[in-house]
């Protein structure tokens, strides 16, 4: 502690990211990371603009990438926020919306960030556990509340939540924000877009860094009715005027027109995950439902944390969290097929006698 | 208003930067960039990692910026801070350090983002009116505060205070940050962090946009004491974990390296400010004295506000602020020599009667 630190930064209980390893050792299965490369139209047009015209500020509303992502999402371009990575959204909708005299609710198991988010702004927040089943349960929800957010599909569990459920909360809260991050979405899940003009209170926030492969250039969106980016809106430009770098704007856009690329490798993720979950079971796992690209597994006699341990001796690096009833699960990225063939012969050896 | 919005979106008075049209016909004097180019060696890295990598993570320390820079100032890396720009470290600096229950204290005729942090973040402050100069009189600042930030130089009077100055007011104030935005520094100033070592209270905070020409990838940096830093890094990993991406890192550490491009470059800006001012006072303006990439000038005949619209008309941007003092003033950022040459033989045609 600092006599020199505001209450903001005294209370604060910052977030650990995944490893990140500096070289390239290992097979990294632990940040829910694309394995296949962006699309090759995305890297053209980010050479096409690594020009003499980066010593120029971009445009503060990054316009080209709206206007790709109204007509991609059906909606006008006064619906669409674009942020710094779908972090940076979540941070400035929380400021936007979530400082309420009334608790925020959301998942026990959950994205952890959440948490951290309300620690920074000082937002009382109420967490419903998800069932036995690792499912939200909407009729847990009906709590006095100032919002409602959770990722659908759900992080680290990876089970999506059907639009139906979302639609009652949507009905039983009109006087609050429901946040839905869909950062996994595109792996087999159903866009609450499709709710978008129905529900004023409803914002979808969805990531570039998963299904587009650009974790590295961070861009992230949120799609919702006038109020809710106009709210956005003003947090954001009195926060940072560009948090878009002109890169960052050129590759998402082109990530964007290539839908045929994306459409191939989110398939190709979720045949590999229907294989890997066959594999898991047969190696007596127990396996969370996914519509994610992860799974999130537990085995009854052997223990998550030691895996997590002997597989990053090996070179596989994991997501193990030291959190009340998930303390014996793994989160496993999907990887290419030749990482998953790899990751479950060591797997193997691990389990070994 | 919406009823969604918090006490945060509610009170917020946005900032409006510059104007960046979107075609390529106007000569920009309006937002201080660079006219030259990017270092070669910047553009060659951010090429060469525009690869398959960017499906990954970046590092969400930015290790291979701060080392750069810490080699680059003589400090310890842990005395290095890096951000999505120096707006974005200045709003993260605002939220850990400035939340108090004393006035922050300010120059009234200032860099009007800190205005805006305060409304956002609910911060009492107090303006101190600039000398009849221009000039900050630190002597004017000895009241009772919850901490200090100016520009060095100014801006928009691009006025530089010397550091003897500086010092004065660490001195004044060691139970509280001072905070000492070196946006325009390189251009004739003199950095604060020489004085680093002695003062645990002296943030100095720097940007790559204007002396480094690399407005459109958003890297900006703090420099500071141990507990400053971490005051800093406790917001930023409560906030957005990876606000700079690879490209912008990569773009970064190569433009730092490559010390001659800048140095020219700087100097070139410098003899074609001094050139400006010949020029401006010989039209007869009043010119004050400028360490920083642009000039701020007013002339007792001709409106500022009238010059500006009459500029724009002829396809040449320069800002004017609609303010109390300064509503007579024009700030010109430095161009190209061929564009400086073209904007006096505009100004004189405009000027004629």
């Amino acid at each position: 502690m600092s006599k020199f630190w505001s209450s903001f930064a005294q209370r604060v209980d910052p977030y650990t990211p995944g490893e990140q390893p500096r070289d390239q050792k290992y097979i990294k299965l632990n940040t829910n990371e694309n394995p296949y490369p962006p699309s090759i139209e995305a890297l053209r047009a980010i050479k096409g603009d690594c020009n003499d015209l980066l010593r120029l500020y971009p445009d503060p509303n990054s316009t080209a990438l709206k206007e790709a992502l109204a007509t991609y999402h059906g909606v006008d371009q006064k619906h669409v926020f674009v942020g710094n990575s779908s972090d940076e959204v979540l941070a400035l909708a929380f400021m936007a919306f979530f400082v309420q005299s009334k608790p925020l609710l959301f998942p026990d198991i959950t994205y952890s960030f959440y948490d951290v988010y309300c620690k920074l702004y000082g937002i009382e927040h109420k967490t419903i556990a998800l069932n036995d089943a690792l499912a939200i349960s909407v009729e847990d929800y009906k709590h006095e509340n100032g919002g409602i957010v959770f990722p659908n599909p759900n992080a680290p569990t990876g089970r999506f939540l059907a639009l139906a459920e979302v639609e009652r909360l949507l009905q039983d809260n009109p006087e609050v924000v429901v946040l839905v991050d869909e950062a996994y979405v595109d792996f087999g899940g159903e866009s609450a877009t499709a709710l978008l003009g129905r529900y004023p209170n409803l914002l979808v926030v969805q990531t570039f860094s998963k299904s587009r492969s650009l974790a590295g250039m961070r861009v992230g969106f949120a799609l919702g009715s006038d109020e809710l980016i106009e709210g956005l809106e003003r947090i954001k430009n009195s926060f940072n005027s560009y948090p878009l770098d002109r890169l960052a704007v050129a590759g998402a856009v082109a990530a964007l027109k290539d839908r045929k690329y994306f459409e191939e490798t989110c398939q190709h993720i979720i045949n590999t995950r229907q294989d890997a979950v066959a594999r898991f079971e047969s190696l007596g796992f127990s396996v969370v439902p996914s519509a994610a690209n992860f799974l999130f597994v537990s085995h009854e006699r052997v223990s998550a944390k030691q895996l997590y341990l002997d597989l990053k001796e090996r070179g596989i690096l994991v997501r193990y969290f030291s959190k009340p009833r998930i303390d014996n699960y793994l989160r496993v990225t999907i990887g290419t097929d030749e990482e998953m063939t790899t990751f479950f012969e060591e797997l193997e050896q691990c389990m070994a006698p």
